[in-house]
């Protein structure tokens, strides 16, 4: 049995103890908190521990999956908790991952450990997809679309605005973008071509709502490169048809062989819970990152260098007699 | 450069030509074919050499391509130029997948070489998404659909009936069974369930089309257990419509993470061509199988051992800063 350990244990740590539950190789031994162990109430039976006594784990953990933030967390943790454990996490600052994983690396090489970063979908599942395609369609152009699904990011930049009590933002890919890139005419697309963005608001009382639609709109970065579509809701509407986390998003790679002689790949995920989801292919991934480490094959690794056959928990020969 | 050779010379043959002429980190150096080499004309200025010369040149070639069929090339062809060669195939019997790897592995460690087998899509692109997919979902159950697509082997079945003169077929998924599949029921299929046959015939002279019809339909294996359709059509239609060799398909996935949250993932390709694209997947393979050779790790190997990282021809550091 491999044994898990979960760091951080918000909606992602929830997610990744029940695909632990689920997993017949693994056992979850602990999950550790920044807040007091006696307040937090964890789904399965498994024992709490502050991160303070993270250290005293080190023999008794064969892969840490790390469930913190990509903005603050994860660029301090993940290289610190590779001094002690082989360690899994899911840092999605694209920007930063080549310098995440030159700090990662050198820890985990020195001590002897393997660790996984940027796991998840996207980075992740799409980004093998991504290099995938390229690999076998070299003559073509790649395009990354995201949702119908929920930004965390953008809601929370809607709840910082005066006069917002609650938001919960929809990010969804125009059809009519999805359309001319499936044709294979390999389109140059704006932000503004490939998604819009959909906001439910739930105001404060007296806050006009005029003032909040256009803070939203013209907000740089978040809103003002978008079509951006804003409804106001009362907070029983929020809770009862927005509650959930859904996401997803499409990888499609058009091009050619030959001349004229076209092909169309194409990768979709559909998902009802995105932490749920995401912490599933992490423990698919600290799997892997368990078998690197028995191979003795220390640094930091991403998706790129994983072979599909360590992420399975399934004899080499049934996969060729049952899935090849 | 990666020096090629390409051993088989039909369609997939020159598909892989079109693929090795694109790949700036490859040279195709020669073209191996059983018939006479002054009779080939081939679509590039490669040298033409005949099969029986193969040994001559272990040396001077990197990875043999090989271009043959499952049924009788590459079962004999594989485990014998495994000897002196880095090898790719695309062997797609998959219940003999098991055998075949057990003798070309033999070979292959013997010789110190890699040989990685049942490339392709399916087997090759598709099982590696299966293994994904039941990897990062394993409460679930997956789906392969082919086509809209032309099988070779149906359209030569039909051929071989009397009063045939030439014959194209098409396997084509139910959309009623796509539909039921991505809805995440999760059905149990028949045969006749997911895909339908669709038969292009042009009937001999004098001919009695409902005796053709009749045999087609009857016919085990490959068509009593579906619904076929048979259209009679002029040789010139047949050329006109009907001169591609178009494939595809899908693999499907659904499941749940935990009870009554689900996700669908799936992977499409719509392919003009078949051998084309094959081909091109082949070449990715045999870049990978060349960086392999080159860390002595040697072998028979599937698409299950192959890191993503081997198949693209681009620096790690680019592909963490741009892809991931």
């Amino acid at each position: 049995m491999i044994r898990i350990g979960i760091c951080g244990y918000g909606n992602l740590g929830r997610g990744v103890e029940k695909a632990c539950l689920q997993a017949k190789d693994m056992e979850l031994c602990a999950i550790f908190t920044r807040r007091s162990p006696s307040d937090l109430k964890v789904e399965s039976n498994t024992p709490v521990y502050n991160t303070k006594d993270l250290e005293k784990f080190k023999d008794k953990i064969d892969v840490m999956i790390l469930c913190g933030g990509s903005a603050t967390d994860l660029p301090k943790q993940t290289p610190e908790l590779a001094q002690w454990f082989n360690v899994v996490d899911s840092f999605d600052t694209h920007a930063e991952i080549f310098h995440h994983f030159t700090n990662v690396h050198e820890n985990a090489e020195k001590n002897q450990k393997v660790a996984i970063i940027s796991t998840g979908w996207d980075p992740g599942l799409f980004s093998l997809n991504r290099i995938l395609m390229e690999a076998v369609l070299p003559n073509g152009t790649d395009y990354t679309f995201w949702g119908k699904g929920v930004s965390q990011g953008h809601s929370d930049a809607i709840r910082r605005i005066p006069g917002v009590a609650d938001a919960r933002q929809y990010t969804i890919p125009k059809e009519k973008a999805l359309e001319v890139v499936r044709s294979g005419m390999q389109p140059e697309l704006s932000v503004r071509d490939k998604h819009l963005r959909d906001c439910y608001v739930v105001l404060k009382e007296n806050a006009n709502p005029n003032e909040v639609e256009n803070a939203i709109k013209t907000m740089p970065n978040y809103f003002a490169d978008y079509d951006t579509y804003v409804h106001f809701i009362t907070k029983e509407e929020l809770e009862k048809n927005h509650k959930g986390i859904p996401h997803g998003g499409f990888v499609i790679r058009t091009g050619e062989t030959s001349n004229g002689v076209k092909h169309k790949l194409e990768f979709q995920l559909e998902l009802d819970s995105n932490p749920e989801f995401t912490g599933s292919v992490m423990v698919a991934y600290a799997r892997a990152c368990y078998r690197l480490a028995c191979e003795k094959d220390f640094g930091c690794k991403t998706v790129f260098d994983i072979a599909p056959k360590y992420l399975i928990n399934e004899e080499y020969s049934s996969l060729l007699k049952h899935t090849l």
